[in-house]
């Protein structure tokens, strides 16, 4: 079996956990059952590897998440990159090119394409497999999953079966409804739309070919920043007839506000936090590594990072993103493949910065054009190659490095360091990476 | 004439914006007339200074209080240092003495006592100076000043005046009561206890010793630790049987809560904050460089500093303290008198620190036995010492300090470098001071 896990998003709805290079699916609030902190990609993963071992899963995302799933997934992780962001029809062809193309999957193997950020029990991943087996009894060219609503939501779109069957034809699809609709459609059976498509991989490759003009992967790729933005719903689903959709009444939730996020958090607090005892329904999320004091607070959301710190009654949490886009900040926390990084410090013509490397990594060999940059080593072993120069360094050792000056260190042990940015241009841009 | 002004507090009730080095009074929320922030220190040096230009003006605090005063007032104020904690009367008494014995203060001279932290408007010193007044004809020993109460208030003790003239002798003292009885209290005409006392300062000379064994300021500065802790109102008020209370019916508020600060500051936001429309008769007080975003909130107050986080219902931020003490943290934040540190990172054995020194200042030139330091320039100009040798330093400059080596640096300019501290013990107390 394939799985195709869709990785989108963006930062603004969880701020300010989540960040223009953080997606909401990488923050880390859910526990596992070693009472571990995972994120949303990794209780996906986690989940999927345990309902289908020896599948093969594929993460179909942009540039910018490569570095958050290799931290979070490791480095072997598939990862299908999409050169830029084209809605879910090009994203889903080019994952399939990449399976047909690159990793050479048959085309009568099946695939389950699904959104890498759903909070779902493991019954969820089953009934995939299920209509895994389905696709490839050919009962169908395309299969749905469709939720059983609990209530009527405007957030998703609804797929009205012909039957009230555990699989059933799909009689009609119907856009995101006002509640009035949405009551109707429900009464009539409906279910929603959880953007879950399965196929076999020949099908796909074939609409691919019939909706892009192109030859294989590779060339699927180069065009991509050429293809029309169009959803897969709007490309292939709403225009196919051979479509079959099975139901789910498991537990599933979206997350996408803050407020549906809380309801799945198993405690209060995550993180340094104090609520007094007239505190109710409140929750603090906290990565910061001073206290937050709660007195008095009711159905309140307060959660703070590097970025910020919201303060929000629990409903109005739903609204945040236009008030977020007001917001004017850098990226203040990124996930890298080897590690991790917060602006502790930002000034006119300084920026303050600690760095994490997981043992065992290193950054890429690079320099800057418009800054020089002073590592104060605080903890752990490694080794710096500076314009070619390779040393030891330990805590307490110190490196400065000019502008134009190529570097860069290896952590022998999990290795922290202070890095003062000193230019009057300082950007994320400013960066030239070379071969070692 | 002559105030003393008597700085004392602690750091829990405004927490995070004081903390056991930053007491409330030293926090800038008030606006001054040109716009500027200001603190309450600031503020009532600053309407002394208007009310009676060219009175000696002293503030008696804990050593712990100096730096910030001199950051706030400048060099050149005058400061009775007491020696330990030790209740209002030794303080009184001390300062008193260093009239006398240091600055040479006749024992005809008239002396006001008063709090360094009322939230109060011009009329109320120029009571203070009526009274002075009236002191200095004699009209009696000791001199009160008493607040009219808005309400029967149970945080105050109260006065009792014989009569309602403006000047009365004063019939009786009541401690803090429970408010049915300060309903009582305030039908027979009584008045707040506002800790302002007035007296000629050879009354207090010949009071302090009676009550204390010494010869003079010096002496009773050696022996101030095995004193006994006694408030003024206490050991000298009640006692006094020549005694006047002047009622003040002006604007005062002692800003001894979050609750009631707030209801003085003139804004809902100071620091970087967004409220959307929802939020009602809610402050945000930010000290941290990051947004905060408030989203449907009432009636709560949201502050931020390098010590932490509050989120308060307005009503409830009263009882702050016991949940404050309950929070175990080193000191994140200091004004010194050559500047200021906020601690931006702390780890088991590192510590960084982003320092900013005033022009024209210097720290201490002193020594670490427990730990390296790695100071990086990064605005500024100025002259390092280290162990004897002085050198220029400019942006990007990086001074490296072994454990034992003195140093300390002199800004030319305003300077701001970030200190990485490395050790195993890492103490404020682990500090040695030379002569350069």
């Amino acid at each position: 079996m394939n799985f195709i896990l869709l990785s989108g998003g963006s930062g603004k709805r969880l701020w300010p956990l989540s960040n223009d290079v953080r997606s909401k699916q990488f923050i880390k609030i859910f526990k596992n059952e070693d009472g571990i902190y995972e994120s949303m990609v990794q209780r996906v993963y986690r989940q999927i590897n345990a309902s289908a071992p020896n599948s093969n899963i594929t993460i179909a995302t942009s540039k910018t998440q490569v570095s958050s799933i290799k931290n979070q997934l490791g480095n072997n992780v598939d990862i299908c990159i999409e050169p830029c962001r084209r809605d879910t029809f090009p994203a889903i062809a080019l994952a399939a090119m990449y399976l047909h193309d690159v990793k050479g999957i048959s085309e009568n193997d099946t695939v389950a394409v699904c959104p890498v950020d759903p909070y779902v029990e493991k019954e969820y991943f089953s009934t995939i497999c299920e209509l895994q087996n389905e696709a490839k009894n050919n009962s169908a060219d395309l299969m749905l999953m469709g939720i059983e609503p609990t209530h009527p939501s405007e957030k998703y779109g609804y797929i009205i079966p012909e039957t009230s069957d555990k699989i059933s034809t799909v009689k009609e699809f119907k856009e995101k409804p006002d509640v009035q609709n949405a009551e109707k459609y429900i009464s009539d059976g409906a279910l929603w739309n959880c953007g879950v498509f399965i196929f076999k991989l020949g099908y796909i490759v074939k609409k691919a070919h019939e909706i892009i003009d192109f030859t294989d992967y590779y060339d699927l790729f180069d065009k991509y920043d050429t293809l029309e933005k169009i959803s897969f719903d709007y490309a292939v689903v709403e225009k196919e007839t051979n479509i079959k959709v099975m139901r789910f009444s498991g537990y599933w939730n979206d997350l996408g506000t803050w407020d549906s996020l809380t309801d799945e958090i198993p405690e209060n607090i995550i993180g340094k936090a104090v609520l007094n005892e007239n505190c109710e329904n409140t929750y603090v999320i906290n990565e910061l590594n001073i206290p937050v004091l709660c007195m008095g607070m009711k159905n309140t959301i307060v959660s703070a990072s590097a970025e910020g710190i919201l303060v929000s009654e629990k409903e109005q949490s739903g609204s945040i993103k236009s008030y977020v886009d007001g917001i004017e900040q850098g990226v203040m926390f990124a996930e890298k493949s080897w590690g991790s990084y917060t602006v502790i410090d930002a000034q006119d013509e300084s920026m303050t910065i600690k760095v994490t490397l997981n043992a065992g990594h290193s950054m890429n060999y690079h320099s800057h054009e418009c800054r020089d940059e002073v590592w104060t080593i605080i903890s752990g072993k490694g080794r710096t190659v500076v314009d070619g120069m390779e040393e030891s360094v330990k805590p307490g050792d110190v490196i400065t490095m000019e502008a134009g000056c190529r570097h860069t260190i290896f952590a022998d042990t999990e290795l922290q360091l202070i890095e003062v940015q000193l230019g009057r241009e300082i950007s994320v841009h400013d960066k030239q990476i070379f071969e070692l």
